[in-house]
């Protein structure tokens, strides 16, 4: 399909069509990733934008149940809703061979939901990038939420936070009275802290430790970007489907909030700020990838290694010697370079 | 000084010369990363060659100690010892305040010590290019052992063990019956475990420490890089000086073999690579901090933050604005360019 009509289709909202813009812009191939970027870049003109929810819990916490109840809970209202996953551990762990649409077999059917599987890959920095772009692509597709999933291995949750309108963090019952593991960080960026199977044998066990995290949580200072009562701690049952009702609740009385007081339009500033920052550091990285690039970089590190040169020296004759441009005397040239900017 | 007459006083030994030029490869003024980048090159042509000795420790397990006796006793045996530190936190816990040079008294005041305090600093990757290059100063100037300290914090163990010929580890003796909370990953680079403070009360429990470590270490594979027997772990008492000469010879008999079987040689070659590009990609980060690559950037990023294009698009305008024949199409030109490689 032509890139002209792959667009068309996405801003209709075809799903499939958002499934092969999304296969388009996580391909690493030079003639897919310009592809990608013009595809993007005629979308972002649609102007639309969707609430996104970021969320992390580790294994076990329920996590797939909780996106199948609280996903089906929102289409059932009528609303859109798009499901993304980042997973930087999931060429190891074998745990998504059997697929998130299995994981989520009732959702994944629902004619107003959208569930994308995540990728396997190695590179972090990769992911960032493409789970920033599918959310672009759901967005442009018209989906009212983007629900973008973690399991918090490594820096993930950062990724997701910085793609986030509002952040929740999915916790069990602690087994102790002591607070879980939680990752230092987390409770900084955490909006809403949701501790899940507040049912049966373990309901008990789940109001204590959403007692815990509210008690540690009011320990914290109060962060600008939150109304008074945030962060907060609630409990649900995503199996027997209790409380998703209140934690969408309190997602649109913060993002409201947000909204009202510029936060939210602060917060997506900030996020574009570091999205381009980390594409011009991806852009230039990637002039290293070409295959003169390579060769010379293979013959100095030659050098490098048998000690005739230093890595300093030799970084320098490899960018001086690819791009002699580059390392002309920056200043005397900046006033006829600045008069170019747009 | 003038950079000839620096790098002749560097290689004579001089500790003046060798703290000034440390500063000077600590500098991040342009001019001054220039002659550092000169002086490099030059006293690399002397081809001498230390050993390299990582060593990381949490707070409170006795580093300067350690490092006060075992810097000592190389130093009596007529050996030149050099000690750097590596804290990326220096600057916020204040550790650093009384100054290295105070928490080795006797060490400092040797003639054939030199101890050089860390500076304060807040990004690592300078961090690890400058530890880098204060080490080829330290060897350039005919020091025998260098002695590279870090208390762990971060990827600050990644850096000092990229450094290294051996890595050390220092812990104290545990309360209870399990191991301490290393951080993962620290057991993969150990070559040495060395439980410290085996003296008075504490005796028996360094030694119980000491052999659940030795039991978790053959639980470990072996690993290519070393003779049987390696990793190991030992206890010393650092304040009664005891154990210390077996340490020494537990990292001579380690170097022996591997500089036999090219281990050594081959932990270098790999050493040096990734310093190489690890300088490339700074060397190519750098030329956006000229004055006119940062007008453009600061334009181009307020056109992100308003939506008026996408972060990949304004980063390929950036790039394409700055630098055109970054641009251009590589590989038709490859062959021309690869005929230039030296």
């Amino acid at each position: 399909m032509e890139n002209a009509a792959l667009a068309q289709e996405v801003l209709s909202g075809n799903r499939r069509a958002l499934a092969r813009a999304i296969t388009l812009v996580e391909s690493t191939r030079p003639d897919h990733r310009e592809a990608a970027a013009a595809l993007l870049e005629q979308l972002a003109g649609a102007g639309r934008e969707a609430i996104r929810i970021g969320l992390s819990g580790t294994p076990g916490v329920g996590k797939s149940t909780f996106i199948e109840s609280f996903g089906l809970m929102l289409a059932n209202q009528g609303l859109r809703v798009a499901v993304l996953a980042v997973d930087p551990s999931s060429t190891r762990t074998g745990g998504s061979i059997l697929g998130d649409k299995t994981r989520m077999e009732q959702l994944s059917r629902h004619p107003r939901a959208f569930i994308r599987p995540s990728p396997s890959q190695t590179h972090l920095g990769g992911v960032a990038r493409r789970t920033r772009e599918a959310v672009a692509l759901c967005e442009a597709a018209g989906f009212d939420i983007v629900l973008i999933e973690t399991v918090g291995v490594g820096q993930s949750e950062t990724v997701v936070a910085e793609l986030s309108d509002v952040f929740l963090l999915l916790l069990a019952p602690a087994g102790g009275d002591e607070l879980q593991g939680v990752k230092r960080g987390i409770m900084e960026v955490a909006d809403l802290i949701v501790v899940n199977k507040a049912d049966g044998d373990l309901k008990a066990s789940a109001n204590r430790t959403c007692a815990d995290y509210a008690g540690a949580l009011r320990l914290l200072r109060r962060r600008p970007q939150d109304p008074e009562g945030f962060p907060k701690a609630m409990t649900v049952s995503a199996l027997e489907q209790e409380g998703l009702d209140r934690v969408w609740a309190e997602i649109r009385t913060l993002l409201d909030w947000r909204r009202d007081t510029g936060h939210w339009q602060g917060r997506r500033a900030a996020q574009a700020r570091h999205w381009f920052h980390a594409e011009v550091r991806q852009t230039l990285l990637a002039r290293l990838e070409t295959p003169q690039a390579r060769e010379l970089t293979k013959a100095l590190c030659t050098e490098v290694e048998t000690g005739q040169t230093t890595p300093g020296k030799a970084a320098s004759a490899l960018v001086t010697q690819l791009w002699p441009e580059m390392s002309r005397d920056p200043v005397t040239e900046s006033l006829d370079l600045a008069r170019d900017t747009p």
